[in-house]
């Protein structure tokens, strides 16, 4: 849009602020750039006030926070995005109703988690999902991969608490003990069965910060990762 | 303006993507949260294409640049933002043109530096300025700071290339030697007028990544850090 020469991102972010520096870091860190003007043009609505996702997904309340979304992504549309990301997993529960409010394309964060699966590990029939347990239940990621035929699997009940729960809540949220999670959430991986511990996609934007460093024998995928490349990809095509 | 209840920040950056980020992470940590819902809504166009400050000024062809800066306000208006900030030095030498082209006000970095300098020092008379030769040359600090009332001094002209362009381009610039940039500054610093070493602007965006830690005997100032601080207090003005 802006001078008609350049696709312009739209990031609704907001949900939380650190998600949305996180996805525009990756964004820009993956640009190829030598200059300022190479970075492509992004217009970020970090909405903060949106009603929390997994409080209203519970409370069956959804009015307000569809109200707060598709008013949301307007705004972006409205400003001359031409495609919208939203580094936000438990949001996409509303992704039908946010793109039936504009009429440029939202790229969906599973969707695009699940092509990358397909072209990264070819003949893959199942992965491991970790995630918080407010995430796994709406069944996001276990529904929308299945659509594109991968199956899920996860940790049992105790492990998700003693383990993956703790490691987020306890460790990764804190700040200080990155080294301590990460040992846990791999405690955690190692009691999937053994080809559900090949793929692992960390369905929690707050994981990712536990595995700076790769894991011997394990392919982490993060979705908030793919998202950045899916937006750069698609800001590279013909307008 | 989002539901009428809550002021948005607008954020004109991209001059360049990580000054932008680093001034929303300042917004986001200094403000007073404990849950998503307590952060203040930004909207943030990053905007890359806006054509080189430094080479346009120093060319004399404003046409263009003033084209895309007044252009790219104006959208950060239209999208409903409350007032507008800009984590870029240079482009508030187009501040006037900038100002005529939206009814909101644009928060100026320099006035705020300068207001923030007068009520934590009292009866300052001069400070020291640190920038890149580009920044200096415009003289955007000393004249903005002198309308406050307040000198500035700066190194000489062979310090300025062997210690402070030095320690930018080579050791900041390229992100692994931050402790010898940090060496080099002070340096610089020392050659100061014994007064002017009290209190130094780092009038670059690049500088405070050298000084994560204070240094014993100097207040050096941080524009960025000022600006996040006037956005926070502003959009909790009444609307």
């Amino acid at each position: 849009m802006f001078l008609n020469k350049y696709k312009v991102i739209g990031i609704l972010g907001g949900m939380g602020p650190d998600a949305t520096t996180d996805l525009y870091n990756n964004i820009v860190r993956k640009t190829p750039a030598a200059k300022d003007q190479d970075h492509i043009p992004a217009l970020i609505f970090s909405n903060p006030k949106i009603p929390d996702r997994t409080a209203s997904i519970q409370s069956g309340q959804t009015e307000e926070i569809i109200e707060y979304l598709t008013k949301s992504v307007k705004i972006i549309e409205d400003g001359g995005a031409d495609f919208i990301v939203i580094p936000c997993n438990t949001a996409h529960q509303f992704y039908d109703e946010m793109t039936s409010a504009v009429s440029i394309p939202i790229l969906h964060i599973v969707d695009q988690t699940a092509d990358h699966i397909k072209r990264e590990f070819e003949n893959i029939q199942r992965v491991g999902l970790l995630g918080t347990s407010g995430t796994l239940k709406t069944r996001l990621y276990q529904e929308s991969l299945k659509k594109h035929g991968i199956e899920t699997v996860m940790v049992s009940d105790e492990v998700q608490e003693a383990y993956v729960m703790k490691a987020i809540y306890t460790f990764i949220k804190s700040g200080d003990s990155l080294s301590e999670a990460r040992k846990l959430l791999i405690q955690a991986i190692r009691t999937l069965p053994e080809d559900a511990q090949k793929v692992v996609v960390m369905g929690c934007t707050e994981i990712p910060l536990a595995f700076k460093e790769p894991v011997h024998g394990i392919n982490l995928v993060n979705p908030t990762m793919i998202l950045a490349e899916a937006a750069i990809r698609e800001s590279q095509t013909e307008i």
